[in-house]
């Protein structure tokens, strides 16, 4: 393995991540590379989505657009959340504007079988080449994170078939197969964990478990049916020493669970705001969040105000990675991220020196 | 007006609703009435969804549907949250499958003046006829339930076009024009207070105030843009001394705010146990809710077991409506239906005969 250049430890990003103080607040934003940048839909008018997943130029070059146009504090790895299991399972596709299609849904303790254990270097390469691609280009004071689905929401697609908005047939097998539903959990955890050890150690400095459907249940299912194998994916990672990110859309009523799990940083959607969330969580646990991506859509002054309530609900904490409550709209104006960026940038640090001077905080 | 015969005050649904104990636990369902039924099914084959609630007969037909073949303690009227709104403004339609749809959204000051006072007897009379047909028909211990849209759900559609799954336009008009957004919801109130003030002057014994989509937003924004137009409503109809139910999905973050606007019972989903609403709600309030209606679709044992666990969250205490936690989905078994009713109607009882002398209540 070629030995790729590590971020600067003073990386804001990393810094925030792990409680201590950056000296600005850092920011990034969720689903940031991608359909709301021209040279993105640029270069997509010459691949298809899939080919620019599978070509490490490709991805790394998607990966690295945002980092130059927005000047956010981090990058992440420009990917899917059933990549992996995609290498795994035959008939896995996914559609412009639907998402991950299966052709043939994972129901039965027999369909399990489809679902071997990856093997990063062989299975996805691609992916780790696009890690170290992006490492050895990134300013060292950028981070690059790396991402898995959580095993709850890429079930949620192996099962259903592709995305639902009831999860009638994920919640048919959790509650009416729990074995089979225990076991389909185990494996994703293993691929998940899998898929984060290898961008770790191709150079991925911290890296988010996206469970973006499990705020459809409620907390007492999710500790039953959830919890151990995210934990399993995310207390895996010990070792590694890298912050850890846990997310959910929808999922204020997940907080603290979500934190059990194992993550330094919890990210919190709108519907929280983060003074609430920081109720949940306790001290030691970092935010990540949480701007309505549909504020972007607003006036130039009613952003900037919306951007400074989310500074002014953390209160000047230090352990705050600025960020939407979930990802970028694909037809944001990229000029509202900029400004976003700038300010957070600006004010995230006044505010805090502000704030502290005001509780006596250093 | 023909006078109607009331339900009789012994009906557990209103009992319940009151916070008394109706010495069974009352069940009806969210959308009971529509695509579940094959009796709908066959009748939809002969007319449009529009042509059903523009028709008393047909739509007190389909009200009656689910009396006559699940056995629940209430009906609820056939009709759509924009029925009302679809009266004073033109161009708004209900699509299968996508639901309203409006063909010129309101999104300006200037557009408010398309959205004058609603005069229910001019407006929607075959909405108060259904009403009354219904109420006529009805055994005397099944209660009938009148419905609005809320003003922040109607005026989601009316700003979008249609549902939205990010309401953009929504909160670019909330947060960018909020003196524009206040007199729409303003008047929004109105039309929702006047239709429900009819439907109980002709016959209706309780009514549900849904705000479907407010889980979108956060709770200080809910008691800035929201809950002053909600109260108005509910509170307007302080004089009908009918129960009120107020209900939104994925608003588990807004359980009490939504009690606050001055409803007697609040219907929960299957995100939040009904313990944990009890305790954001206090005393005095009544609860409604709430099986997950994915749950439908598992085998009878487990179906069975999901119902008991609603309540034991209940825990035995009066004031508890059974319900599903959001819209039976269309093709859900109706036996599935009947045999939650028949559980509840047998065990409800029960259970709280056991549980009120293991805490030694009466």
């Amino acid at each position: 393995m070629t030995p790729v250049p590590a971020a600067s430890p003073a990386s804001p990003f990393l810094r925030a991540c792990r409680g201590e103080d950056p000296g600005r607040v850092p920011v990034w934003f969720m689903r940031q590379a991608g359909r709301s940048l021209p040279e993105y839909r640029a270069l997509r008018e010459r691949h298809t989505f899939a080919e620019v997943i599978a070509d490490p130029e490709l991805a790394a070059e998607v990966t690295l657009q945002p980092v130059r146009r927005l000047g956010v504090d981090a990058a992440i790895l420009f990917s899917d959340i059933v990549t992996p299991v995609q290498a795994l399972v035959d008939g896995i596709g996914i559609r412009p504007d639907q998402g991950p299609v299966v052709a043939s849904p994972l129901r039965t303790k027999a369909d399990l079988a489809r679902l071997r254990p990856l093997e990063p270097e062989l299975d996805v390469p691609y992916v780790l080449e696009t890690v170290r691609l992006v490492r050895s280009r990134l300013p060292a004071d950028v981070a690059l994170i790396g991402f898995a689905g959580a095993p709850f929401t890429v079930a949620s697609y192996l099962v259903e078939g592709g995305k639902s908005s009831d999860h009638r047939h994920t919640k048919a097998l959790m509650y009416g197969e729990p074995e089979v539903w225990d076991d389909l959990l185990d494996r994703l955890a293993g691929v998940a964990s899998a898929s984060l050890r290898s961008q770790v150690e191709a150079g991925a400095q911290a890296v988010q478990l996206f469970d973006s459907w499990v705020g459809t249940l409620s907390e007492p299912d999710y500790r039953r049916y959830v919890l151990p194998a995210s934990a399993r994916v995310l207390e895996g990672l010990d070792d590694l020493g890298v912050p850890r990110i846990h997310f959910g859309v929808g999922a204020g009523h997940l907080l603290s669970a979500m934190a059990e799990a194992g993550a330094e940083v919890v990210g919190v959607d709108w519907r929280t705001p983060l003074d609430h969330a920081r109720r949940q969580l306790g001290p030691g646990v970092a935010v990540q969040g949480n701007l309505d991506p549909a504020v972007l859509f607003c006036p130039p002054q009613v952003l900037d105000a919306r951007v400074r309530a989310v500074l002014a609900a953390n209160g000047g904490r230090p352990g705050h990675v600025f960020n939407l409550g979930w990802g970028v709209l694909p037809d944001t104006d990229p000029d509202a991220l900029c400004r976003v960026v700038e300010l957070v940038h600006a004010e995230g640090m006044e505010r805090r020196h502000a704030e502290g001077t005001e509780h006596g905080q250093p």
